[in-house]
């Protein structure tokens, strides 16, 4: 049995564009792991005509569990919660355990920021009014959530700051009303392959010559460019591991080239993986720093990562990568030969067992004929003399080629690291 | 006269989460840009009954305006054409100068990438069919966009690779229908004011004392806080001149002691502005090289900043930034005093006119009683002998102590470079 989900998120700066929407995209992730089926997401603004749409839509489309985020604050304009009590006809009471919960965050907020406590509760009262017959779920900033069954459909009302809204999804999933419908979806199973280097179109290719032989109609087959990756995510419920199988064999083969990740694991996580026991230098020109940053978004990664010199001038790339300034006079800035010995310095300056240098021209100004907007020249080097040299034009604004070179220098880590052939 | 709008974007994989929807949110600064309203901005599968419902709900809530991304590939999931023209009552023709079109496109990138031309064009010729009386808008990928009007309501359709989305934007709203349609929106004046360290009860206080004075009912007012800073966005139309004056001075006038930016200006143009001239050298721990690629997203940074020492390991930071073993031994690498060293470093390193350092416990692991995950030290120094330090502890996680880092060394390098003093 399938259980249909849809999320309306409110938010003026949402809708308006100046804040993108990490919440939808968060709540999805999690309704798909506990195999629900989310059919649509909804920004609307902060007005009550807007809200009331939006979960009239929700009902209209047979949805059986409706999540909000947003809109319960203290002020005049968060209007979730009202509406929502509108909406499943309930009257809103004041739940006087909740306000003391509330009033007490309040009071050791109020003294570390020096604010009026008697303004900051009163404004607050609001956020302790409860549907009759709903589960408030305690705050994880000042604001509680809920948990309101209506007719047919349960609503989960969840507040807006990320950090706020994910620390309270497990007590609302845990509610009666949300356990008694997760019982009836069924979770999926799935596995994500990935790929660089080959086009959508020819896994569309590979989809269909695979589709001749086995019948695939029980997957949910999904295919996606993203940061520079093709990733093909496969969907199925109980039942349907023969046909998943034949499709993640059929892909795997016809796409060996290409394919770095059969079980969803990120290039990230392969290269950090296979740093383990082993110490990496960096030099970074045209990346400015970016590689580094990913490389140290995974916690832990002090354990492999010595650093990175940015040398962004040229003077940087001899003073602190010891790149003679006649190779630089001679071959230019980015050059094969500058990369290569950026690596080369890289690897001795912070005595690394691995390196690798990019060095290129992001733009949008700075482009020749001979080297144009695009063209980066990366360089892999380990301590045992292993290479790796590429020198791309990579397409796109300078946001695209920054962040593609980073991703390039990613996989000839992982390839001079042991991990396959792929092209580049 | 309003306009009002809805945005559509289709995409499993935004819907699932996996992919964070990068379209809704620019189509609806566009259209802010132009004086329409946008009333919300739904996301939905490929499915043709999601797609079809998504259209009726906009028409039901009396939008004049509908803009659609994604949709237009190849492949048999992409429905958004077909589904658009049933909306709007028309047949599909096919439009041949668009399938010429089309096909040159694909003859070049089949010779570039080696694929089956046949087997692409008849693929591809679904994509050069367009509702009969709709506009056909030039592809920048592959795809074709549309401008389809229907009874009382105009359809923009667009892809949904972003890039092509965007260069698709002008030719699009320039066509007969949308012009007509943006001729009765009147543009939205406004601006925003930029604030950092203030709470935001404290901002909506101060509101509240201004609207006391003053009627501000004619201003939208948003506040929000965005990757660390307050953002108060205030929108207008002609005839509140006056209303919007008074709020701009008397927030300005309360908040004088957290306001960086009266006109909208980023922390990051500020701080490259200031920079103009100057020589920036970077030293950075816990931030792992965030600081640098922030700075070096700009174009042009390689006019101000020589470069980052990324010195993750205690050993890079004695190589690279000239620290003392023995200061590190004495007082852990996370310290006011380590944090100063590393700025001298860099100054004498990058040889540069001011410098910044940041090193700090960025978590989950690291933490003690004394130094807690989140205690960042951090020290801007100029070659003249400026200084300033700050050790705060940053709450949230390891995302948020790295990023909300990157954003105190902004502000201290806005300070040490003559930009007033407010309290971080």
């Amino acid at each position: 049995m399938s259980v249909r989900a849809g999320i309306v998120v409110t938010g003026t700066e949402v809708l308006n564009g100046r804040v993108s929407d990490r919440n939808g995209p968060w709540i999805s992730e999690r309704l798909a792991e506990l195999g629900v089926e989310v059919s649509s997401i909804l920004c609307v603004g902060d007005r009550r005509s807007d809200l009331e749409a939006a979960l009239a839509f929700m009902r209209s489309q047979g949805m059986d569990l409706v999540v909000t985020s947003g809109g319960l604050g203290p002020t005049a304009d968060d209007l979730t919660a009202e509406v929502v009590a509108g909406f499943a006809g309930l009257e809103l009471e004041l739940d006087e355990g909740m306000e003391q919960k509330i009033a007490a965050i309040l009071r050791s907020f109020a003294r570390r920021l020096r604010l009026d406590e008697e303004a900051l509760r009163v404004a607050n009262r609001k956020q302790a009014m409860v549907p009759a017959g709903a589960t408030a779920i305690d705050p994880a900033g000042t604001a509680p959530g809920l948990v309101v069954p209506t007719d047919g459909l349960v609503v989960i009302v969840l507040p807006g700051p990320p950090r706020e809204l994910r620390a309270m999804w497990e007590p609302a999933i845990a509610t009666e009303p949300v356990r008694d419908l997760l019982a009836r979806a069924t979770p999926f199973l799935g596995f994500t392959l990935r790929m660089i280097g080959t086009p959508e179109s020819e896994i569309a290719k590979s989809l269909r010559e695979i589709e001749d032989e086995t019948d695939l109609s029980a997957l949910e087959v999904t295919t996606c460019l993203r940061r520079g990756e093709i990733e093909v995510d496969v969907r199925y419920r109980d039942g349907a591991e023969a046909a998943a199988e034949a499709l993640r064999e059929g892909l795997s083969r016809r796409q060996s080239r290409y394919l770095f990740s059969s079980d969803g694991e990120t290039i990230d996580s392969i290269v950090a993986r296979a740093l383990r026991g082993r110490r990496l230098g960096l030099a970074e020109s045209c990346t400015g720093g970016l590689l580094a940053a990913r490389i140290t978004d995974a916690p832990g990664a002090s354990e492999y990562l010595a650093g990175s010199v940015v040398a962004y001038s040229n003077e940087a790339k001899s003073e602190l990568l010891g790149v003679d300034p006649e190779l630089i006079a001679a071959h230019g800035a980015v050059s094969p030969e500058v990369a290569a010995a950026m690596a080369a310095g890289a690897l001795e300056r912070f005595d690394a067992d691995v390196a690798v240098s990019v060095t290129g021209i992001a733009g949008p100004e700075g482009g020749t004929e001979e080297k144009p907007v695009g063209y980066v020249c990366l360089c892999a080097l380990t301590a045992d003399g292993e290479e790796l040299a590429r020198d791309p034009v990579i397409p796109g604004g300078r946001e695209d080629i920054r962040e593609r070179s980073a991703l390039v220098a990613m996989h000839m880590l992982r390839i001079v690291l042991g991990g396959g052939e792929p092209p580049l």
